[in-house]
């Protein structure tokens, strides 16, 4: 079954296109600063001081295999729209099926799907996926057409011209993004092959690390939660069957994550609950889980258990533990059955983390290993609970917006949410969260930009000097992150 | 009881009325606009473009007899204060009891309750009833006075004098205002007889088109709902008296609303839960409701049931389902007793959707027919679950700031918090909701001014070029309102 | 056990500290007004108008004997950095133990407090804190220098030779500070001695009131409870072993207090929840209480039938009723054992009015005595709740921003979210809710600057004339929080 819809498009049929016809695509060097012109110029400022600073990249879902193959990329759909999730869904949204934009389908003409895009490029009006767009055609693939049903085959060419160049083959690009550090997202089972090729490089100077993802062992009613125990058990060569023997396991991968230069892990939770539960009560669970006789309500349990646990360790080890919650995964089961995880329906509700952390931040709160990195897509969390939380503990910090609201606008909205309670070096820095590779660039600057922006209001509004204003503005896109995550190692 | 108490009286006689005397009512042709010089002539020039362009009113609650039957209005009072609770709530707020303002009470003297309502101008200061109030007396009526307890009596003479001209008769209105559709809001059983006549007239050539709302046919809890069901039974010569009985007399009725005209309906909930029951748990349900013995918990139920079968319907017929939930209606049990409903007094909680909307998506979301509009009173949702849903699923989009956040600072931020993610074309447009009829072209007025000064800051920043935005503008007020609503056989 | 941690210094020292040295403490006469010239121009002569306003602070925690007795000042830690939890609790999130600051810790050298504090003044660039200082420090103290490692010293040095000067006592700040009534918070058990002694004091010219607050009282689990009846029974001499005599006490107390020149209680729960119990199970639930046998559900079944009493009583007395809630006190175990109340981990969750407060407002809202501040930690309940409520209830009033977001930014994101449906005359004024006597002035002061800024857009965008917001402006410094907090007595 296709989503797209006669109906559906021709209320996209309705759209004008006339508007974007014979403009150029030249990204401002003054976008996203403040419009007065007294606080742009500081802005300006500002942002040229660390417009080219180095990028550090500390969570988001590039494959290390790629950088470590360094094989060319293949046609512009796919590597800029099929599996960009950011992108796909809206376009899904106006009518058009994910089959139709190559997701699960193998058959797709890479040039209808840049096509589908392209025609589409009116309804990214506004959007940050849009402004992203703009700036990485331009500045990483030198396009200079505006994205339009009439431009579409051009810059499908000009682009796949580019893709064949040495100069964009992935390990050039990570040069010329001038990228630091790269964390990767990995399940515990991984071999980390590919992060062990490039750490024996000599002629590879960056760094690309590893970071713990245990998500799908924490439920034990997840499908196919006994195969994931398997392969984890092989991959620790550990036993676990048995709860104690999970546990054990996951610290061992974690040792193994850290040799190959992990300094964090990641949770993403239904919700931030973490309670501890007695052992034999994990365990019964956990034989209830192997023998798919869990309920939903021991289930919970013994996943806000886990999340415990997982913090326990990261006390003992300290690996930086990053927390997102709230979203509900894979929203819609067709869409799911039919293309899988992450295409475009992880579905945020209400966030709430004070209540639900007390118990783990009163055990590792205050200790001196534990590090943990609070983010949310709802918004209201940041002023109402993670800037309070993060400035009472020495071990939390204030994650940077993430998904839905990794904008412009939002970033803008959490700068102001935060730091007057919490003050910047409890803040993470920016974190791109992104599997779309070449769209790095891209965000870390836009990041740079808003932040400029939010400095030079405080600065215009006399509430922080100008000098001071940019040593702040260095320290958001080095110290802060190095610090907060742990990267002291990989800094330049 | 009057809720007008000496002390609170006190502490409105404590205000100084100085400061409105002398003044000229005369609002700005900019207002609104940003104030940055650069930015204002951005705004303006996009304002200008579409500062004319007609009316769509998709959702509201004037009466369709208003227009058909255009009998001159009564008084000043009677026309823009008695039944209006935005402007009765807040002078309500401050001491005078609604009585005094001639709800439900046929006995106050008109020109008193203007004089009430003149000598309590400064408590709207700052609020979007002074914004509109300010734009409808001078452009409507041309009133020059601010006024006050001065000059309420001036005023009272020469609205009466103009509305008795025969320019100020509702149809005479409605061509003058450039209203192209008003959808108006109505009970199932209801017969259309104004909207035939008028869709029978050839001298009217706008559009007065029902909307279908069932609300009081949803929960066998309310009060008198056997009554309801006996009204919508002879309305559509089905026998409700069983739950089949009655999703067969709403379809009926549906497939007549269609016939005269709706394109819509409109639901709005304790809470935006849809799940279906078995049909003969249902069953069981509505006979307890007819005998009154029906459980909270079973009612909540059977009314969660009702809204996901409404979206059945709508997934069948086409009528856009608009869905607005968590608000208490009739919060004040001595005020709604007095005074009835619509009375200043239903009251928000916190909102959400993602949860309680996942099966009736999965079931319906990516249907051809079907189409969802989310409206909200908790500015949080936006961000954080309707733009996400809108930016995935193409039957939903985010419907515009709803009842006390339908002001200019909100709508703002509505737009700062969709757009990003869902872009323009998943919002609704404009709806001005309003019973107020002469209220329509200044609440429309509005909203194209903070839509302006929102792409003039687009523009302004680089991230959108000015003609995109002319052209967006033009969107916002037109097509865009045309396709979510599905108003084409209507358009200009 | 300390909380600092060699990880966290580290963290710290990470920090760069040359971007401070140098400057000059100066803060900027127009710093928070709004930086667009022409705006700013109109904030200027809007805040320059009420900026020596006399202060009224009816919500604060000052202690009144400081005034009665007017004893000096001790060093600059103990006045300005060991009780003032906003400022110890940021430094404890950078790794540094309470104890080192001070707090339990009598043998701490003050010296030493000073230092942490200045060398720490990075971590609040652009914090609230960091303003208040700028400003307390500048234009109370005198001092020129930015608090850094090398000047804390100096500084140091500086205060203490100020704190000796006898117009640095308490009653000469106090006059100095222009304050007209200072409330206070203060146990029902209280004998108000040092209010009385004011109070007949010919040479003291301001007024020192006291404000019921009767929490420890509220919950029949607490750890002590029965010794707090105990207290409470003593000083209103009557028993407060049964339900009826706790209720009586509180009664006799809040008439005590009246005749000592309150005129509000306050209260601070963990839900805004009032649900009338049967007088019955209340002595049921008290009994339970005292035997130390009491259920976490009856006792917040207690707790929430109390503040419905409370509310009773104050619909009775007319004593203003100020509600704070959905805050975790002493959120971090440990620390509360070691540290006590009040050391920063206070910590906020989502906040909501409306369901939990209908049976309240139904029975009180609505009278000629009742009147109900509601103030929030949760941004999101201005527009959604609170403003909706003040903007129907005479009783209701939209409290100030407080704890976390009593900031700039939130202020004016307070404004924008409460004012254009309930209008200023609905809100409370500002609260400083301080124990920080001497940063008074600043807090104050900074709320003209944003209020100034505010209305300056209101007037810039055309929706407020500029002597109406003038008036406005002045109405929000006197007679707004006069009549919101029945101070008419106090009246300059």
């Amino acid at each position: 079954m296709s989503t797209a819809t006669a109906d559906h498009q021709t209320a996209s049929a309705g759209r004008r296109n006339g508007a974007t016809t014979g403009r150029r695509l030249a990204p401002h060097p003054d976008r996203l600063l403040p419009p007065d012109p007294g606080v742009r110029a500081i802005a300006r400022s500002i942002y040229s001081s660390v417009a080219g600073a180095p990028i550090y990249s500390p969570h988001g879902h590039v494959d290390a295999a790629l950088i470590a193959d360094n094989r060319p990329f293949g046609n512009p759909a796919e590597l800029l729209i099929t599996p960009d999730h950011y992108v796909t869904r809206l376009i899904h949204a106006h009518g058009i099926g994910l089959d139709q934009l190559g997701v699960k389908n193998p058959d797709a003409d890479p040039r209808e799907i840049w096509r589908l895009f392209c025609s589409h490029w009116d309804v990214f009006a506004g959007t940050v996926v849009r402004y992203w767009f703009e700036s990485e055609l331009s500045e990483v693939f030198g396009i200079t057409d505006v994205p339009s049903a009439e431009t579409a085959d051009q810059i499908y060419d000009q682009l796949t011209e580019q893709l064949a160049k040495p100069e964009f083959h992935p390990r050039e690009l990570f040069d010329r993004f001038n990228i630091a550090v790269l964390a990767t997202t990995d399940d515990p089972s991984a071999d980390l092959a590919a992060h062990k090729t490039l750490a024996a490089d000599p002629d590879f100077h960056g760094a690309v690390v590893p970071t713990f993802r245990a998500d799908r062992y924490m439920s034990p009613d997840v499908t196919g939660w006994k195969g994931y125990l398997d392969e984890l058990g092989q991959a620790a060569d550990i036993d676990t069957g048995s709860y104690a023997g999970l546990i054990d396991a996951l610290k061992a991968r974690r040792a193994y994550f850290k040799e190959c230069g992990a300094t964090a892990s990641d949770s993403g939770m239904p919700d931030a609950y973490a309670e501890p539960l007695p052992d034999a009560e994990c365990e019964r669970i956990h034989q209830a889980g192997i023998a798919g006789t869990v309920t939903a309500e021991d289930a919970a349990a013994y996943r806000r258990n886990m999340l415990y646990q997982l913090a326990a360790m990261a006390a003992e080890d300290g690996l930086v533990m990053q927390l997102h919650a709230d979203v509900v995964r894979n929203y819609d089961d067709a869409s799911f059955q039919r293309f899988g995880p992450d295409t475009g329906h992880d579905l945020p509700g209400p966030s709430t983390f004070t209540r639900g952390l007390r118990r783990l931040l009163n055990d590792f709160g205050r200790s001196e290993t534990f590090r943990l990195v609070l983010f949310t897509t709802d918004e209201t969390a940041f002023s109402r609970e993670i800037a309070p939380l993060a400035g009472f503990y020495p071990s939390v910090y204030v994650g940077a917006p993430w998904w839905f609201i990794d904008t412009p606008g939002a970033i803008a909205r959490f700068r102001a949410a935060a730091i007057d309670s919490a003050g910047f070096s409890k803040t993470s820095g920016f974190i791109d969260d992104t599997r779309a590779y070449c769209s790095i660039p891209a965000r870390h600057d836009m990041s740079r930009r808003v932040d400029a922006g939010f400095l030079a209001e405080l600065v215009a509004t006399h509430q922080l000097a100008e000098d001071e204003a940019h040593d702040i503005a260095a320290g958001l896109v080095g110290r802060i992150p190095v610090n907060t995550f742990r990267l002291d190692r990989y800094a330049r």
